[in-house]
């Protein structure tokens, strides 16, 4: 993984419409987005979730692959005729779509020569000149393809090859982050964050998030950096604010 | 709720750095979708995940409500700083920025004159000419400006409050869905479930979608369609593979 000293962001397109029509409740968004955040400084700055459909797909992928260093894509790279993630790809780059030699060899082995039906070979299809992104659960490799990197939407799968994207990434400065969470309300504390937020705006994004626990209601202030170091000094003013307003933290 | 025989869609703005970071996992869009789909008879087509900055939000906004009939944002209408929802809607349709007296008068009652501050009076600001979305959990209301329903992010406040936007919006076709759960791999049907979608393009969507169960690997076959006699005709057609490729149906 090359390091790189600056802001380095990425997208994520979910492709399915099981995730649309509210039958699948997505985990790949928060899984994706915290292993990018947490292990290659990567932030994710939207995410798209759309249907099956080709002229929409390669709209999607088209844009978001100039807008951001990296586009993740998940789902629609498995067997059946509503997997269409590898053909939109190919006709959004103007590449061939047709079977990658590695992933033909990897699935035929995999299956076994008797069993390597047409569904089966459909997955080793990708966009020509795609490198494969070795997956070691159910052996189906996903691919990345100029800066678009193409995972299969069932989570388990897709956790089990994150690893493999890590040598085609660029990583960016660390994101650091500190959450204090209070045992108060929003809106006793809301005109000091907002002056907090003014203050160091060039350094740290400050969230506000509303908890329930135990029957007791809190706000968790999470606060957001590249430099541990401004952390430091906000954290410093966030402990004199608490003081002051009488509010009992909560230590988790 | 007005009917229509046609037709009917939706797209989800979801506003929040907390679930694009991962620190969050989403609950909303398949809350959302479900009930929309299943009470309503409208379609979501399109979800985007953006961060808590005004420019992203505004063309966000007029994009997607320009394309679907109805927009649902959710998050970003409580009182702190990076609440900034209303005032980019209030932006993107060159609206005035101010207190709506309904929901200006619902807060004032609910928190009481005395601690009704200005964090708690910033949550009764919104575009002008906007209605309100009301809230039996926490008073604070969502809003409907021109085809953009706005809510808030927490779920459980969010899913007390859908029944309320239920007034603004025209319901479409029903959509029935058929589910058949089989003990097989995806790649076994997959050129006759594509056979079949060829046959019925025209009045149904098949999806394939594989499971885990008990340690079993299965595969859900999803139908959907406005007309449910296209989809007895369709399952018939289903019955009699199943039939011929013995495969084991599971019943939930």
């Amino acid at each position: 993984m090359k390091k790189k000293n600056k802001k380095v962001n990425a997208a994520i397109l979910i492709i399915g419409n099981e995730i649309l029509s509210g039958r699948t409740q997505d985990k790949n968004v928060s899984f994706l987005s915290h292993w990018l955040n947490e292990k290659c400084g990567i932030s994710v700055l939207e995410v798209r979730i759309v249907p099956d459909l080709q002229k929409i797909i390669i709209k999607n992928i088209l844009d978001l692959s100039k807008r951001f260093n990296y586009v993740f894509t998940t789902g629609g790279i498995g067997p059946t005729h509503d997997d269409i993630t590898a053909e939109s790809i190919s006709k959004a780059f103007n590449k061939k779509y047709e079977f990658h030699k590695e992933a033909f060899k990897i699935l035929k082995n995999y299956y076994g020569k008797s069993k390597f039906n047409d569904g089966r070979k459909k997955m080793a299809k990708m966009p020509r000149g795609s490198k494969l992104i070795y997956n070691p659960s159910s052996a189906a490799p996903g691919f990345i393809t100029k800066n678009v990197l193409s995972l299969p939407g069932v989570p388990s799968i897709l956790n089990s090859m994150i690893e493999n994207c890590k040598q085609y990434l660029m990583s960016g400065s660390k994101i650091y982050s500190k959450t204090l969470n209070l045992y108060t309300v929003e809106s006793n504390i809301s005109k000091e964050l907002a002056n907090l937020q003014t203050k160091y705006k060039k350094f740290i994004d400050i969230g506000s998030y509303p908890f329930f626990r135990l029957g007791k209601i809190g706000v968790s202030i999470v606060s957001r950096s590249t430099s541990k170091k401004e952390l430091k000094i906000l954290n410093k003013d966030l402990i004199k604010l608490v003081k002051v307003k009488k509010i009992k933290v909560l230590k988790l």
